[in-house]
């Protein structure tokens, strides 16, 4: 899936667990924007958008659906991208519920749609999320205000999809298409809710690492974090301690005169460092990033990268000698998520530029998507608790209003799940790689005959979506080919219905 | 089911199959509006308001759930009726979702829930619906508008329910309890939604004639007044003929000279007529209340009415003589709807006074509740056609906004109904009586082993909803035994469930 999704995941754990102060108060959005936006800068770079087999196309969508105010007339576009080559009339339609990012990047790593196609004779549709990418209501002022943002939320965003998919198939006079809805990480949560919500307009949803048990407290709090530490823990308990004590040295050596400047030396920084909070919060981005796409293959996904990037970070510092110190060694490791292909001269630690569609997720982490984290002791960074009071008012401070922690449970629901969904509902797969930290807040366990959780030991963010290639492991092949078999015996299903209707 | 929906609902028809015109052009809103409100004047005489036993409070509501604009945070208070004499801690609660009027109305005319209360040790929750009664978020000035009335709408009210039945559980620290949503006409299709959209807070609802299928062309234009006239042709067919051959001999005397003063003594108006559509008008709503409320039982509903009115309205018209007017005839039997209890010297045909609640309505009906109907040229009513352009002008002229003539069906679904619900969504009892002409519109087959039609042949409009008497029926009480023995099976296995947690 997409990197914004993932960038913006990660603003939000960052939000969620603000690493504990060093010096001063760290602010409320501190230094991991720029990180943000360096790695979208390199991202950019090492990611040339590919040539994508699609159309572009933009709807006019109603601006909002839930009231009927004489604004709520306003119309604006919304882009999405199509792809008929393998289409045979009133065959399925397989839409993208495109999550907190410019579309072509979920279009390009979501290569899993586009292999399958063929198979099915699918008619393929990625939608842009409203106020991501190019489906901007307000134009460049759309991030303005909490008077422009208020229109960006999920159910607004679910709306979209129904009427959009529902003027799609009257266009293509195809109302007897089955549609089904793909998503992953946000755009899983999407694509589950989706289903959950429009069953009428599709008939399942793939899922793929949707942590939508990841509200309230039905998960704990600190498993995010947890299963990053784990997933380094697993690969070396010396690494594992090497980066849990290097935030203490961290923070010793900031504390002595010249610590920043010896700091600056270390790190190869292009410029001075200003704050301490650069460093650490520019390794912990690099190993939390690093878990989630701990990929079994060779990947260009949010960086390039080697195959399993977690051994691989945890083998360099394994390979140091144990008089070197904890900061170089971790350095070596965060230098080869930075600059696995060597092209960096130095790290531009503190570089303020705009962080790309990273504001609209902001709003959605402090209105609806509020989902808290803490650091255990037990994990490899430094002990945090989650305080809501600071949360809400540094919202408050932000966007001019308060977030409303239980609204999406309450819309969706997620406490006692198995016995609401065994009850009501039907086809979803949830599938979830147990490398990717975000795996557990989401559905691991089957709910019923017809709502499937797919785990995987070595998976990680959302593995499958990603297109096949000849070096992918066996339990890959299999998961995705599971995937295609339930997707089959949805439409297959469909068919019989409305031929016995 | 209380008046005033029923009412609302007429008025929805009235626009959706305006009489054709006699001498000009009819206005959008034609006489019926005065209908209305006569018809609640005579009410609130005929039905003084019964000692309820219900607690009456106020719910700090949301009052835009769907955007995060400063305004929405804005609060507006949401009445809703509690009664918890029967309760168990934990035991089930029992929530009537309300619909498009005054909640003490629905309160005092489901006396089902009360009945069967202590059977289920259970607390009663009925719930006020947005803009009506007194739970207006901006006080007299609520309908003053667009801007204020885009917020009434049936998605901003099921998300009102949620939010107001999740903050009651925790209140009464209750939250294992298990949620059974009931509702009437147009609070049955709010019942039937919520349990679709809100699985995981209602564990299962009755929608008691409950027009689900009344929207797009899923159920035909004319079956409602074909309807309505089959209750009067079962009845007597003479009765039918004199019906359907009065309106010709309306439009000829009231083109004679003099017609219009005929017309008033014939009527026994109050004041001259200045119009003949009053008195179509007013035979017309005469015709089809009596067929939604033709009760096998004596009943104070929207009028003192006997047991099984049609019948007794037809047997009026056949008691004339084969000379006598048509326009005499059916002027008998419309006086026995407006007059039974003898009270009337005259009838103020022609009254405008406000009526208390039904822009509410005329607001949702111009919106998103676009149901079309037409009179078919064997329905005992003047035929006609219904036009969406003339529709939608109107509305637009009225209320400043276009109707969303779709929204309705992408939102909540139809079409295909039993193949969508079959897969997805379990527990909704829809209950019909088929004298009641809104049958038409709802489910009237199984569609699961959950999901389940009870349709009786002589039941009327959400007769199940009201309180039991010594008088009723046995397919009455046997309906009602029915829904109780399925509540009690949802209630059991979700206790079950819990239990195996």
């Amino acid at each position: 899936m997409a990197p914004p999704s993932s960038f913006l995941f990660l603003l939000l754990l960052t939000i969620s667990a603000t690493p504990p102060p060093i010096q001063s108060t760290p602010t409320f959005f501190p230094k991991p924007t720029n990180y943000q936006s360096s790695l979208l800068k390199q991202l950019a770079k090492s990611n040339p958008n590919p040539k994508l087999p699609y159309k572009t196309h933009y709807f006019p969508q109603i601006l909002d659906h839930f009231t009927f105010q004489p604004q709520s007339s306003k119309i604006f576009y919304q882009k999405y991208l199509i792809n008929s080559h393998y289409w045979h009339k009133n065959g399925p339609i397989f839409v993208y519920t495109g999550n907190e990012g410019d579309i072509e990047w979920f279009a390009a790593n979501t290569g899993f749609m586009l292999d399958i196609a063929p198979k099915f004779n699918a008619l393929l549709v990625f939608i842009e999320h409203r106020f991501y990418g190019q489906s901007m209501p307000f134009g460049k002022k759309s991030y303005k205000s909490a008077k422009t943002l208020g229109y960006l939320n999920s159910q607004q965003a679910l709306a979209d999809f129904a009427v959009l998919i529902r003027s799609l198939k009257k266009n293509y006079s195809s109302e007897a298409s089955p549609v089904v809805v793909f998503g992953g990480s946000y755009g899983g949560m999407l694509a589950a809710w989706f289903r959950l919500k429009y069953p009428h307009i599709a008939i399942g949803a793939l899922a793929s690492s949707a942590p939508i048990l990841q509200f309230d407290d039905i998960t704990p709090w600190s498993s995010f974090y947890d299963a990053v530490s784990k997933d380094y823990k697993d690969a070396s308990l010396n690494c594992y301690e090497v980066i849990k004590g290097s935030w203490q040295e961290l923070e010793d050596l900031s504390a002595q005169k010249l610590g920043l400047a010896e700091l600056s030396k270390t790190f190869k920084t292009c410029k001075n460092l200003q704050s301490v909070y650069s460093v650490r919060n520019w390794l912990w981005e690099a190993f939390v990033y690093t878990s989630m796409v701990n990929y079994p293959t060779e990947a260009n996904f949010m960086m390039p990268l080697p195959a399993y990037p977690v051994q691989a970070m945890c083998k360099i510092i394994d390979g140091f000698s144990t008089r070197a110190t904890k900061i170089s060694k971790v350095f070596a490791a965060a230098s080869m998520y930075y600059n696995y292909s060597q092209t960096e001269k130095c790290f531009d630690l503190e570089n303020e530029t705009d962080a790309h569609g990273l504001s609209g997720w902001g709003w959605q982490a402090c209105t609806e998507m509020v989902m808290p984290m803490t650091c255990s002791d037990d994990s490899m960074f430094p002990p945090s608790s989650f305080d809501y009071k600071d949360f809400a008012e540094n919202c408050r401070k932000k966007y001019g209003v308060m977030p409303r922690p239980h609204w999406i449970t309450t819309e969706y629901g997620g406490s006692r799940i198995e016995q609401v969904l065994k009850r009501s509902g039907s086809n979803i797969i949830f599938s979830n790689g147990m490398q990717d930290p975000w795996s557990r807040g989401s559905v691991l366990k089957n709910i019923s005959a017809t709502i499937i959780a797919l785990v995987t030991k070595q998976g990680a963010h959302h593995v499958d979506f990603r297109s096949a290639t000849k070096e992918d492991p066996d339990w890959l092949v299999q998961q995705r080919r599971q995937e295609e078999e339930i997707i089959q015996s949805w439409v297959d299903e469909y068919y019989r219905d409305i031929k016995h209707r």
